[in-house]
């Protein structure tokens, strides 16, 4: 409960500077919370929850003639904690989001191993299973913040990340249980969406902590996330994570399949290209005050923000409120657990002049999310994946917020 | 990530006493696998999910011809990881559900303070928040148990029960900001439902950890769970976390509310009620296998199940699966947070004879949790609330599971 006593702190040392919150409250008077409330009987007790009628938030869905082979955005801009609520988790689909009955649903193990195996959905469930919180991101997540037009909003800059529980099976209990043979080092991992969508994984992560996951945030998978089994590889690019996935062939290579050719690789500057960059680099970004947002008047505020990294803990944000000539540590939520986001909040008093927002993240690893600059510096023009640069946001005079890098 | 590695030596372990599980598998051949999986294009990416058609668990409903005054129950023995989706949440209310507009609600805070003080909901959700994971559990679950006929199923014995991570803005803070007189002791909280539900929360406990709570598992709350804000009072009992909180009174006492004396009080023998029994003490539940689950034939198993205690962590579950003779520490997923369910495992050989399984968890403070004859012996037997014994399930030797203690 650290964080608990440490924002408590810090929030009052600023009760002094409080301005458009708390004090516009006791302008009001304590008689007018005697209004609200019904004098009628509410909804009774119901078999299954839905969200209130005044929260509307939805996924950004693409204009595209293609809706089946695209991408919808979590709304990240108003997201709170660390967890996607499963039904704006992003999507990422090539082929659509199959209707697949799990009593029909089969997994394949096969290819170098002792003894090929089928297993039901039933059977996977009944196996001995892990619970982790991870995020997954798509490698295309922030391709637009190359160029000049950037993300007008935290979904539109960053929605292709979502983060959930997963809980499933380790990889490596199925491979033990068919007995890998020597030869091993790749396995082929196709989905069963009407592409077969298919992806190379090392054997190495595939022991480490790969799951065959079949729960989301405590319920079964949703169909958009891979009903009724997908691979979950923690930290590596979404596409990885083979949705409704139907079949794994232990191999000796790997089989340079469509989508870490055409897709999913990366065109460096002296012409060559990056393949197999599986790992999604630190990350953070400021989803409040963010584009599209906007501040009511001076005053004291929470900046507040999501930070991530594929190699394991965030171990530090830090936010600058001058264009970068200054940063600051902000205070994160516990716990941070790899691979997972995690929450950053910032106490922030804006005096009501323009005013640029950046978070910058460092990883247990060491590793330090770069300036838009650095990156292009090291990787060029051409690249349209694996983008992961500082985020600024522009906070203008009259309280509302744009991209600052636009 | 031990937990992994050590689920996986265990199962290891096991493969030689594979019984129904993967040894059928093998028997299926592997070309059966190239049959699943569409050949059409699938659905397109959407704004909002839903979960597949082919999942439908949902809460239990009374039979009730009050089901405004009523309560709902969350499906444990379909629960994966340790959070409860929010449409399953369990649900208690006194006169139905609300239907807010959260551009009207106000939360009054007043009473001994030096400023009273009024808060929209913006306002709340703009001040600086935590998230934390914790469990709700309503005083009368398993109130049922106390006598011989026994919930039959983990959600009839034990679904006044769920968790969630909350965001929201320690309580601490509104009542600094309010100014706390020196002769304040309780805090008087009422929620905008039609009877406005009131208890009395000591001031200590609202200092403490108290949450005057606007998100559940990253999204606003929902409805049922008191949007657009409520009190979230870690460990104790569920009643006391005021839903549509509307009004926060600072006084010197508490006011014996009707929801304090004629509700959630404890009939002791000597014919004394407890009153103000808050912290729900430690309890574990066994989800799989539970009562109207079947077996599919002898052969090793995950036992799996919940523990939970409002006095902090989780330090141990115990499993016995011979009547109480002997017991077995389970493996219990990190990371275990204070006041939050806790999942435990347990790899279990069933050689298809008659058994009975059971689980036994410790909290850090070192409460054990009690059998049923033990909490009778010092409760008695006029108690409706705060049932924590231990639950047993039986396996027939068809492989159907029933509560043992019927």
């Amino acid at each position: 409960m650290e964080d608990t006593q440490s924002t408590r702190r810090r929030w009052l040392g600023l009760t002094a500077a409080l301005g458009a919150g708390v004090t516009a409250c006791k302008r009001s008077g304590p008689e007018q919370a005697e209004e609200t409330g019904p004098r009628l009987l509410g909804k009774p007790v119901s078999a299954y929850g839905e969200r209130s009628p005044y929260e509307t938030d939805t996924r950004a869905l693409p204009n595209t003639r293609t809706p089946e082979a695209a991408s919808s955005r979590t709304p990240l801009q108003d997201s709170c904690g660390i967890l996607t609520p499963s039904s704006l988790h992003y999507e990422r689909h090539h082929a659509g989001v199959p209707n697949i009955d799990p009593a029909r649903h089969r997994l394949l193990l096969h290819g170098l191993v002792d003894r090929p195996l089928i297993f039901t959905v039933d059977e996977i469930r009944r196996m001995p299973s892990v619970s982790h919180i991870h995020f997954l991101e798509c490698s295309g997540n922030s391709g637009g913040e190359w160029g000049p037009k950037t993300g007008r909003d935290a979904s539109q800059s960053c929605g292709l990340a979502s983060c959930s529980v997963w809980t499933g099976v380790p990889l490596s209990s199925l491979l033990h249980e068919a007995g890998v043979q020597k030869d091993a080092k790749w396995l082929i991992c196709e989905g069963a969406d009407a592409c077969k969508m298919q992806r190379s994984l090392p054997l190495d992560k595939a022991m480490q902590d790969t799951l065959v996951a079949w729960g989301q945030n405590g319920e079964a998978l949703r169909p958009e996330q891979g009903y009724p089994l997908r691979l979950v590889v923690p930290g590596w690019e979404g596409n990885i994570s083979v949705k409704w996935l139907r079949r794994i062939k232990v191999t000796g290579q790997p089989y340079m399949v469509r989508d870490e050719t055409s897709h999913y690789t990366d065109l460096m500057p002296d012409g060559t290209a990056r393949i197999f960059t599986f790992v999604m680099d630190a990350k953070s970004l400021i989803t409040f005050p963010s584009g599209g947002q906007r501040l009511n008047g001076p005053g004291s505020y929470e900046v507040t923000g999501l930070a991530w990294s594929g190699r394991g803990r965030i171990e530090r944000v830090e936010v600058s409120t001058d264009l970068g000539r200054s940063w600051q540590n902000a205070n994160l939520q516990e716990p941070r657990l790899p691979m997972a986001f995690t929450r950053f909040r910032f106490p922030w008093k804006w005096d009501g002049s323009a005013a640029v927002l950046q978070s910058r993240c460092t990883d247990e690893s060491g590793y330090v999310q770069p300036s838009k600059e650095e990156l292009i510096a090291v990787r060029g023009l051409n690249s349209q994946f694996h983008y992961n640069g500082i985020k600024p946001w522009k906070v203008m005079p009259d309280g509302s917020v744009t991209n600052a890098d636009a």
